[in-house]
């Protein structure tokens, strides 16, 4: 049980300070000309997205506008649809299993190394038959990728699943997995929920299927999901999915068999304005890799005072920086906290069910800055200094 | 195929007038305080709802306010837990069957009487055994209510399902029906997607198991649905159950066993607040009557100018009032749309996949005061007065 006689103690966001520097692991905070244009758009005394049938020619514009920004952001090609889903990311371990396999005996192979691969494992058990590769350590933890060959995934397999960021263990693929040729009949599955858009999609290099992102990490706020899917997997669902996660039925409605998170959708449309601004998609990798860096570098400078378990250093996550303070010592961590909170740093910790342990985390999404981060940096490298 | 020429034609809803009269289906306006204090939340240089993490002490706070003000508003019993669910109204069309019907041999009873309710019956197919109750006209319409009995309910039946408000067709239940007591033990289903918040639910005397709201109409913005579940109703859920839609799961969890649509639902909230200040559900019903009543009465007036298809005058929705112009007459109607448009008053014909014909629709939720239902009136006394 951890202290709960300090704000900073139970994961408040909102402090004392002049400014907020958000790192929570999301929903969290967009960036700041896109929270301004938000703002903006309910001052002009006009009809804004909250307020438009989804059906008129208004909102239809901004629908079909919100996903040609996706497509040129993301290049994804014209042989995937692009959907807005409902139930975020868990919705869609359910939906996955449910458009691609048509009876329970179908098999689906699962790469487990994370609380949200395990998350849809666990979902999609009720609909095929799982097979599962599994990363976990001896020590009872998530810290690697595994290999994916023949050894290891049935081919009969109808998907290949994987979680490209799993952000409570801070491990990343920088880039999707290239399968051997004789697996390529098998698409591959991504829970891009905590990566997407900030960095490249190589999606037929990778034999991409669906690749599935909520909005609340670095597109949006909670209540939209953006599923892309290629449209070959479409029509194959079985008859016990449910309308809201048909992927073809949603595709032909274009998006509109029932309503749409309207306001939800447009915010995502403005972030990929703002990433389109901010130069793109390689841009943006560049900015996640300086703005991640900036605190692995604190951490492994000064082993004695931060610890960060991730290895090899190339799948550490550059969305989420876990790291302990004094090897997880409670007084110095609740130390680090307040202090941090003081300073207006606030989403470190996060009161979550998953049992993360000792470690905090800096979660860096398109919301926070280079600038930001540096201001975490800096005050982790005080924090280091005033221990010795 | 309606002709496009003119903005108002198509559905548009900005136009070229000083100010706008939104009588959309929904998506629509919200009442004008809520939209006002929406703006306002963006305005004060703190992070918003948008930015928090839903396990931050800020926004369990909203949740579990949220809740509370509904509780208040409605009356809801403490034997009966307020969920805030995902996939809109369609989503509970699915999940309903699947959280009270075990196996496909279980028999519901659906009582059809306009789209919605027919959508509800579709979606139920695929998990449970459907008995319905038809009430169809001759001419192919919706138009009434049929009784409800022992001669047309199968007892075994896991629970009844019904649409108290149909927005197409026009047909509302201004209170629910009272079943004979030997069907005292099947729970009612209520879809009050389009007239949550704005009459008293007798939940007991009703023997309401499930009532359910997508937001968009009368409570918010599309992206969360009102879920009210009788608790002992938990727990029997199909094993195809998704955990989005699995009712004892979301209770367990508080709402939070993934990531709910934040900013949406603490517009519900503020949206509940309006209600309590203007005086309650009570109230809010008065407002309703009274709106629909000087659309109706003007339409009643002039029955060579206006036409409204639902008998007896008792089903007629408050929530929806459909009307042909000149029976339908294209060009007239045209004229109707367009001179509305340029008047400011939106938001009457919307492009459906429903094929609902001749008929344009007034829609009077929450967003729409007394005084705005009396513009429209006024247009369409007018309207008929140069029609002589």
């Amino acid at each position: 049980m951890n202290d709960t006689s300090h704000p900073a103690l139970i994961g408040a966001l909102t402090t004392t300070a002049p400014k907020t520097y958000n790192f929570s692991p999301g929903p969290t905070s967009l960036p700041q000309s896109v929270e301004e244009r938000i703002a903006q758009s309910f001052q002009t005394g006009k009809l804004t997205s909250l307020a438009l049938s989804h059906r008129s020619p208004e909102f239809v514009k901004i629908l079909s506008t919100t996903k040609a920004k996706i497509r040129d952001v993301m290049s994804v090609p014209d042989n995937y649809e692009i959907l807005f889903t409902h139930g975020g990311g868990h919705g869609q371990f359910a939906a996955v299993p449910l458009n691609l396999c048509t009876s329970s005996d179908d098999v689906a192979t699962y790469v487990i190394n994370g609380t949200w691969s395990e998350r849809g494992r666990d979902e999609a058990k009720r609909y095929c038959t799982v097979n599962t590769i599994d990363a976990k350590g001896e020590n009872g933890q998530y810290t690697t990728f595994p290999a994916l060959d023949e050894a290891n995934i049935d081919s009969r397999s109808k998907f290949i699943y994987l979680c490209s960021n799993e952000t409570v263990n801070g491990i990343e693929l920088y880039r999707l997995p290239n399968l051997p040729e004789s697996l390529r009949h098998i698409p591959l599955v991504v829970d891009a929920s905590s990566d997407f858009s900030t960095k490249p999609i190589d999606w037929e290099g990778a034999n991409v299927g669906i690749l599935f992102a909520c909005a609340s990490k670095n597109i949006g706020h909670p209540g939209a999901t953006v599923t892309i899917v290629r449209k070959d997997l479409m029509g194959q669902a079985s008859p016990l999915c449910p309308g809201v996660f048909h992927y073809k039925t949603n595709a032909q409605s274009d998006n509109l068999w029932n309503t749409p998170a309207t306001f939800n959708i447009e915010v995502i449309g403005w972030v990929m304005d703002w990433l389109i601004e901010q130069g793109g998609v390689e841009a943006c990798e560049q900015r996640s890799k300086a703005k991640a860096q900036c605190l692995y570098d604190i951490i492994d400078s000064v082993p004695e005072v931060y610890q960060t378990p991730v290895e090899p250093k190339s799948l550490r996550s550059r969305m989420n920086v876990p790291f302990s303070v004094m090897n997880g010592d409670q007084k110095k961590t609740d130390s680090f906290l307040i202090e941090a909170w003081e300073a207006g740093i606030v989403g470190l910790r996060t009161l979550t069910p998953f049992g993360v342990g000792e470690y905090l985390r800096a979660s860096l999404y398109n919301g926070v800055s280079l600038a930001q981060a540096n201001v975490l940096a800096s005050f982790m490298k005080d924090f280091a200094a005033r221990q010795k």
